[in-house]
């Protein structure tokens, strides 16, 4: 089966995507939805507005559109026509979003993979399995070394910033606690820290990094740094979006402990979250061909579906 | 639901899983299964001739017996009356197993879980998760450190050893270049050394050394070490089964590389064994509960079946 993806946004994510349908044996493209008229891309581009035209020629749809407001708004509409995925990451409303997707996907034969990528996806999945193995789990998440999006935005909307990006860094003596079984007591914001970089002019300096340190719930309560660098240090240094993490879990079993720990190191936070949100593509277009329909968390997904081999060569050539 | 619970078999791997059942809120024991007349437990003890008299009190049956024979010759026979669990681990039969188990399984409307544990297991999982990520993925599993329940068998066979074990240690060296991204030509025997300490007279030591390193497969392609050591350091120090292991991948995404990576540290295999077990013991209960039937290796069963929370709590508390 070749699954036929289409890709709704071209920013960071709708990009990555696009080079991994073209990469992947098991997928083609249809094209890039967009509200722009003109993409710098050789794939089909169509307008979003008819997207629903061209339902039947589409599997999976890959909503690369933004968590803050456009999947709120727009995700629905998507499902009514098309088996979709998406990387909703707003954790508090995941179950607004799924509820919402489950009655639409549903009402329409259509799947909905909702919340994909690593934070939430990949770490979901291994959060719940660490917490599933022991009667008394410890467990912590790290987040880093990464760009945060969120702390970057943030720290250039201070007056005088002319560039800026924030990095969360997790503590090691942290990681160590964890790794030891002593995790329990570690909040999240004593286990980071947070570094900005920062372009400005020297007059500025020494009130921008006291906005900054002093910023309520971004900045305030963690271990925040601030460095003032050059354009061009900046230009060489920080335009990439590296980013990472662990979830480590720990238990006793009858007085041994077992540790287990999953951890990301990525480049490009995109590139990976695209890798991520193609792999849960291939599961959604799979469970629609088995008549499944409605909403899926990352949780509801077994693995087998995200893997072009199949289940039986899996079996035949050692990978279980 | 509580989950009512057999165990076939009271091993170390049958022990872990009463300790777990016990400490769990979700589980209660019916008993354990014995050809022994009497065990050292406070649990019910039935002799394994009568269990199908007790099908109806039991939700999933534990089947803690051997992989080496006791699963083929009897694994079939417990899936005509019960649901299943077991820790089959011979990787080139897997595949037989399953078959033979979803064939039992499905006539009888019983649901049998092949292959849980860690390595197949979790390692299987994480196996298929990391090369579903990346259209070239460099993927390796190292083991260790860890005591090898085989190779420490195949040492003890040796004339003149009094004790013996064996350590499977991954190479410092392998594990960094996967980790890099170089990981390609890595052999399981090239990035594993092994490690055996052996109690035995002066006498006999060097031939004992002889024998062992040049044992065929077991020993004569890898880099072996052997110690002699005396009964009370062998006391001390060798009477644990600690393991773990690694299971990394990396994968480059438009020139940027990520890696992925899953790891364990068990101070007892065997209890953790029985941790991933009891989990996927849960489950198949709720596997069975939903009406499903016949044969499931840990990759086809969805996560959250494995959790004690709800799917609604976990979405809820912020675990997706």
């Amino acid at each position: 089966m070749t699954i036929k993806a289409g890709i709704v946004g071209y920013g960071n994510l709708g990009q990555a995507v696009e080079y991994l349908i073209n990469a992947l044996d098991d997928f083609e493209l249809f094209g890039i939805f967009s509200r722009r008229a003109t993409l710098d891309t050789d794939a089909a581009v169509y307008p979003v507005a008819d997207a629903h035209k061209y339902k039947d020629d589409i599997d999976v749809l890959f909503l690369c559109i933004g968590s803050a407001t456009d999947i709120p708004e727009q995700a629905t509409s998507f499902a009514e026509h098309f088996t979709t995925v998406d990387t909703y990451d707003n954790h508090s409303k995941v179950a607004e979003h799924y509820a919402a997707m489950d009655k639409v996907a549903r009402a329409n034969d259509n799947v909905s993979v909702v919340c994909t990528g690593w934070d939430p996806g990949l770490f979901s999945m291994n959060r719940v399995l660490g917490l599933s193995l022991f009667p008394e789990p410890v467990q912590n998440t790290f987040w880093g070394k990464g760009l945060s999006q969120g702390h970057s935005d943030a720290v250039r909307q201070v007056s005088g910033v002319q560039r800026g990006v924030q990095y969360t860094i997790p503590a090691q003596s942290a990681i160590d606690k964890a790794r030891a079984g002593d995790g329990q007591g570690l909040s999240k914001t004593t286990s980071h820290e947070r570094i900005v970089y920062i372009v400005a002019d020297d007059a500025e300096q020494d009130r921008i990094r006291e906005e900054i340190v002093t910023m309520p719930d971004y900045f305030e309560p963690y271990d925040t740094t601030v460095h003032f660098v050059s354009d061009e240090e900046f230009e060489r240094d920080h335009k990439g979006a590296p980013h990472g993490g662990y979830v480590i879990t720990t238990g006793e079993l009858q007085g041994h402990t077992a540790k287990v720990e999953f951890s990301l190191a990525l480049e490009s936070n995109p590139n990976f979250t695209a890798a991520a949100m193609v792999a849960f593509g291939r599961a959604a277009a799979r469970l629609k061909e088995q008549r499944n329909v409605g909403a899926y968390t990352v949780l509801e997904v077994p693995l087998y579906l995200l893997s072009q081999q199949s289940l039986e060569d899996m079996m035949q050539t050692g990978l279980v």
